[in-house]
């Protein structure tokens, strides 16, 4: 390792230019050697300047993109990044980061990208805004409907993330942010950003984000806060302390700014009273608790910090846990073999010490523990953030409040036993809100009991056996699918989640009006709106050709015996409402013989298909499909095809989704059935070659 | 009208029991007549004790009702208020309510109530939690899946309402509350509690609510904020001063309680360019502007503050409103002829006078006016709190900042016009974030370009013309079905939405686990989990008999070409894929003739349904199917059918609804379609009949 690595003075970003700043600031140590590494200061900035080209510059070019132009932008740059990502991984070494802390850093970052891409042209429309729900019906005559909308607001998006993760506390605040729209102002926390600005540097050299969309801040925010408004969006994470203190920020709380804070908490891992030492799950679950203990040396908010015992194995489990614990190399990550780094920097190790000595008073410290001493591969203890792993053990757990209310912020756990589950649950949420907490079980009794006795309090519930243990991706890591967050000590805020990590940058505004006017705006046919006849048949349209609403409808078909009895003897389906006149009277439900359902979605079909080949090239899916009454040999069906739908998409053939609504009627015009069709439709041919 | 109404000391709800204040309260008067009628103080009650009690109590009770128990839990109390509401009508008069204002107000909150019950019923699960989302695949194997889930808070729901709507405003959020499981702690503005006490005390009476479900404070909230904790929530609706005092309590922010803030807005109202005075358009916005003026005398927190039309236009629509707003009767509530009532108190008129004044030096006063000696019908203007229906006129609406940050909370409406659509949608986000802008107009375009434009600042946008103008709700008029709130200034909470609703109640967790177990713990059978076999035909088990993942693997059928053919002849359907060769084979999706999918369907069906009467009493809908490989003349299909969901229902047969998954699979095991299906399955004879 290159001991003599100095990056000098941290720049920022800001209003499009690179920032250096005139004075003297604050030097940030190299966590493994102790070593000044560089300084940092954002004197000189103008934070409203910032906030205001954000505003004027980065808000207007990212909402000209669809979802889909900011999906493609952010699959391009986790790309970029992807193939710049060594230099990332050696950097981050200065941070204390193992190889496995920094892939959980950088390849977990650059995935968050990845995911949010995916889902964004996979779940997304290819529009400016989005349509939720379904239409709300609102009156009886159908001329007055509601829907909701979601637009990107027209502020900033201010990230203040913590020095743990630099990489992926960033990204993946920023992928649900500017797929929807948003731009963004970075400011990580000091001690590590030189990490961060390192891949804010790629990003803007990559030339694939448009003007405005993100600036970067080292060192503190200045008074941006005093400017903030209510299109304006803060998140927040780190400690309980500072987050309190900017969430009562007056203009935050006077603006309505959004506010999304993420604290630590005192997350639980459980192990289930069925799990005995023989079974694969109580290997599972030691595994689990040194895991999280020693990635980023416990440096973690979702970290293990609790963890509860059945009473009569407490026993098996210090004792497995110290060994193990006894055993992790600590030392400077450059080295091989060494499985937990450094914490961030001295000033964190004193900080866990001091947590450390209020915890210990209440409990028996097992392993580890503050002093210096132990041992220390390939690196100076004296100089570097180095800190053991530290278990202890409180007995009485009811009678304690420090386990559940101190979090030392480091490779310190406290082993705590119950009685029942009953007991298990209410430790559990002694945290008083968590982001995470994970049961290691074979039951699936035991695992309901507590999931549901424990999921008000948590933002994400893990659930180990054996089934899962190979793929499973562990207790302490958020993805991109699925919340992120806990409520109250965890702070209350929720990020990710897919495409809900979208909507903290959005409005969500309700939409009413006549169908026909809301068909208009949404682009998307509302039920009641106007069904213009189609002057060609549909079918022989291309993608572009095709207008939202236009509808055929079909020649009529009655239905008689001898379909219902063909169609059985076709399908095989000869069940009693079909085909067994006496059992079909006596159904309440049916009074009589009746179609197959299916025989009238295929007779639609046959009414509405036009066989030769066209532009529309494959039905490859149906969606809410209900049939509303019964048809009957002797009733004549009818089908309505209206372009409900278009959805332009990239791929081969060049085509684009289109779905239409279809309403079958039978000859007293009432709905027989109901559902949308998926197709693909080809583009124009000159359209696809150009 | 009883003008010696007095009411003595408005009593509160805590712990069970109605309690007295032993002191004397705050004096309440009558709007109309100046009496004073109550008195109010929350003097001597334990608020501590009243969080506890709804902890302990209320909460278990209300968890231990599934979401259908408390469904019609809702509907019940609606039918139970509805009977009684000739009661509630009458003393809503001495809040100066008309009966127009006190329908809305009256059976707006129970149809809130009527709404929630269906919607609880229609769209809920009969659980205690609710499953949000689709599962999503976070493993290559599919063993570890994740999906969210919401469970009700665990705490209190702490509602603190307007004087305005005192029936309305407590229960449109009662209702979510207690669907979503959480009990509540009312708290109605001091001046109109007597109204919100008269409808708590039926709903108390009624026996129908849980006990500890639901508690009323009237006076002040005392030491309540001191105790709330991270599961708790609070709802405030009202002054965006009093909101901003509350959320700024340092409990709520240390302990990160849930707050939604509601506050009074600037809303807009727009005249379209394109409307010429010709139009029914035109006569449409006068009258909606006149309508919000005047309901409830304009103490409506999504009342028109600014009112937006064409430069062109002005001398119109201001001869036309002036006209309209001289003929408004004001007065007494209890006159027939009566179309506006007094504000609520003598203080309103006060605080209005004196917005108005600000307002005043920004425009012409055009009519009305805070000065006393407009014609008042059946009342003494010099005791009641009349105040008359009050226009301005802002002609340089960009050079003012009073029209778009003052609110008069009564019958006050400034006009301001513009010169082009750009210009009005920057006027209408000069309210820096409203509950609701409404824009009138014939031409779509426009409205896209509003709605878009305008959709960040706005929690709601209406958009009105002749094809909606009889069902229009009114631009005023929050809809259960539909979210109510909007951003900055507004306040940024959001409450209504239908379900959204619910939100605010629950937390959210992610679940994490094998999918097996996830089965388990959701009774929602997920992809991947074990599929043990049916022993018995599943058709052939009544609704009880049925467990979630149980599955029927049929026979096989060889697809032939005569299937094809066949299928053909029957549907209609000649479509080139499946009997063109030549034009299949050219096909770049198909190469190749393929069977219909719809007799996929049916060749599937045909295997797994078996054809006597028994339980399974009709397949009534479908979803989510996608045909994922083609199925060719030669090849063999084999379906699975899963039961995937069991969802009680009460109602005729007695039956409930089993959502099963199919995957159809050809000889290869791949799989060539797969959908839900959605049926009705019998209860067991002696259970239905029991």
């Amino acid at each position: 390792m290159d001991t003599t690595l100095y990056l000098g003075k941290i720049q920022s970003f800001a209003q499009g230019h690179w920032h250096t700043p005139q004075t003297t600031g604050r030097p940030v140590y190299h966590a493994v050697t102790g070593e000044p590494i560089a300084e940092i200061s954002s004197e000189g900035l103008d934070f409203k300047g910032m906030l205001d080209y954000a505003r004027t510059v980065g808000g207007p070019n990212l909402r000209s993109m669809t979802f889909h132009e900011r999906a493609r932008m952010l699959k391009a740059l986790a790309l970029y990044l992807s193939e710049r990502k060594a230099a990332f991984y050696e950097i981050a070494q200065a941070t204390g980061a193992t190889r496995q802390d920094a892939w959980l850093d950088i390849d977990g970052g650059i995935g968050t990208f990845f995911v949010y891409a995916s889902k964004g042209r996979r779940e997304l429309p290819n529009e400016h805004f989005l349509l939720e729900g379904e239409p709300e019906t609102i009156s009886r005559g159908g001329t007055f409907l509601g829907h909701h909308l979601l637009v990107p607001l027209e502020g900033v998006a201010v990230h203040i993330n913590a020095f743990n993760f630099p990489c992926w506390g960033m990204l993946e605040k920023l992928a649900p942010t500017l797929l929807a729209g948003m731009p963004a102002i970075v400011k990580p926390a000091s001690v590590t950003a030189y990490v961060a600005e390192r891949i804010v540097r790629a990003m803007l050299d990559s030339g694939l984000l448009p003007e405005g969309a993100l600036q970067l801040i080292c060192g503190s925010v200045g008074d941006l806060f005093d400017h903030l408004t209510g299109q304006d969006v803060v998140t927040f994470t780190g400690s309980a302390e500072t987050g309190l203190r900017l969430k009562s920020h007056p203009t935050v709380l006077r603006e309505a700014v959004r506010f999304n804070l993420e604290a630590d908490s005192l997350n639980f891992s459980m192990l289930g009273p069925d799990v005995t030492p023989d079974l694969p799950e109580f290997e599972l679950f030691i595994q689990e608790v040194i895991r999280e203990m020693t990635i980023k040396a416990g440096q973690r908010c979702t970290a293990i910090r609790r963890t509860l015992v059945p009473a009569e194995k407490i026993d098996a489990v210090l004792e497995a846990l110290s060994e193990r614990l006894r055993q992790v190399i600590v030392g400077n990550p450059a080295h091989e073999r060494v499985q937990m780094g450094p914490l961030v920097s001295r000033d964190q190790v004193a900080e866990v010490r001091s947590r450390l000595e209020v915890l210990a008073e209440a409990g028996e410290l097992l392993c580890g523990g503050g002093q210096d001493g132990f041992q220390v591969v390939g690196a100076d203890p004296n100089r570097g953030a180095f800190f053991p792993p530290t278990l202890l053990y409180c007995a009485r757990p009811f009678e304690h409040a420090a386990p559940h209310t101190v979090e030392a912020f480091g490779p310190v756990n406290t082993v705590m036993p119950y009685q029942d589950l009953d007991e298990a649950i209410r430790l559990a949420k002694m945290g008083r809100g968590s982001l995470v907490g994970s049961l290691i079980t074979t039951d699936p009794e035991i695992a309901r009991t507590v999931v549901l006795g424990t999921a008000a309090y948590h933002g994400r519930l893990l659930v180990l056996n054996r089934e899962c243990a190979r793929e499973n991706t562990g207790h302490g890591a958020p993805l991109p699918h699925l919340v992120h967050g806990g409520p109250g000590r965890a702070g209350g805020g929720e990020e990710l989640g897919g495409l809900r990590g979208l909507l903290r940058y959005m409005q969500r505004t309700a939409l009413q009006g006549a169908p026909t006017m809301l068909t208009a705006i949404c682009k998307e046919w509302m039920p009641g709106a106007a069904q213009p006849t189609s002057e060609v048949h549909p079918f022989r349209k291309y993608f572009e050709d095709l207008t939202i609403g236009e509808t055929l409808t079909t020649a009529r078909r009655t239905v008689t015996e001898a379909d219902v009895v063909n169609f059985a003897g076709i399908s095989g389906d000869f069940f009693y409402a079909h085909m067994d006149e006496l059992a079909a009277c006596e159904s309440p439900i049916f009074q009589g013989r009746v179609a197959h359902g299916y025989f009238v979605l295929s007779a639609a079909a046959g009414l509405f298909v036009d066989p030769r080949p066209g532009p529309v090239l494959a039905n490859y899916g149906l969606e809410n499909l209900r049939f509303t009454k019964p048809v009957r040999p002797g009733d004549t069906i009818q089908a309505k095809l209206t372009v409900k739908k278009k959805i332009p998409r990239e791929g081969d053939p060049p085509s684009g989704i289109v779905v239409w609504h279809v309403d079958v009627l039978n000859q007293h015009q009432e709905v027989v059935a109901s559902y949308d069709i998926l197709t693909l439709v080809a583009l124009r041919p000159n359209a696809a070659t150009a």
